[in-house]
C-alpha cells in the first residue's frame, strides 16, 4: 500500500471510531438518566476499574495496555463531562422536588465532579 | 434496558473500540515503516489538521466536536509514542547507513518528538 492509501485507511478507521464513541456516549447518557430517574445508588467506584479491566482483557496489541488505558482515561473523562452537562438539570429538578442536596455526580462511575 | 444491560453494552462497545484502535495502530506503524524505508519527506504538519477535520465532519453528536477532538488528541499522542518506540531502531540503523542525523520524528505527522 502507498502512504496515501494507508492514510485513507486511517481516516476510515477514525470515522468508525467516531461512530462507536457516539454510541458509547448515547449509552452512557441513557445509564445516567436511568440512575437519576430511579434514584439508584450513584457512588460505585468499582465501575471505572471494571472498564479498564475489560479494555486490558480485550487488548491483543500492538498498543501496550498502559497506552490503551491512557486513551480510555480520556474517553471516561469526556463522557463524564457530557453527563455533567446533560444530566445536571434533570438531577437538580429532581433533587429540588425531593428536597435533596443537588450535588452533581458522574452517573456512570459515581464520582463527584 | 436495565443499568446492568446498559453497562454490558458499554463494555461491548469498548471491546470494539479496542479492536479499531489496534487496527489504527497497525496502520500507523505501517505508514511509519514505509516513510522510513523509502526516505519520504517526513515533515507534514497538515496531516494532524486533516485528522481532526475528518473527525469533525464525521461527528453527528451527542458529543460536542471539542470533546471528540480531546479524545483524538490523546489517540494521536499515543500513536506517536508507539511509532517512536517501534520505529526508532529502524530509522537509526538507516540513518547510520546513510550517514544522516538520526533524529526521531513522528512518521504520521512529521512532528519532531
Amino acid at each position: 500500500m502507498t502512504l496515501q492509501e494507508l492514510r485513507k485507511e486511517i481516516d476510515e478507521l477514525d470515522r468508525q471510531l467516531v461512530t462507536l464513541l457516539s454510541r458509547r456516549a448515547e449509552t452512557a447518557l441513557e445509564a445516567g438518566r436511568l440512575k437519576v430517574a430511579t434514584d439508584l445508588p450513584i457512588y460505585e467506584p468499582a465501575r471505572e476499574k471494571t472498564i479498564y479491566e475489560n479494555v486490558r482483557k480485550a487488548n491483543l496489541g500492538p498498543l501496550p495496555d498502559i497506552e490503551l488505558i491512557h486513551i480510555f482515561e480520556r474517553i471516561v473523562d469526556v463522557m463524564r463531562t457530557l453527563q455533567k452537562n446533560e444530566l445536571a438539570p434533570q438531577r437538580n429538578a429532581q433533587a429540588a422536588a425531593l428536597g435533596h442536596d443537588a450535588g452533581v455526580q458522574s452517573p456512570e462511575t459515581g464520582n463527584r465532579q
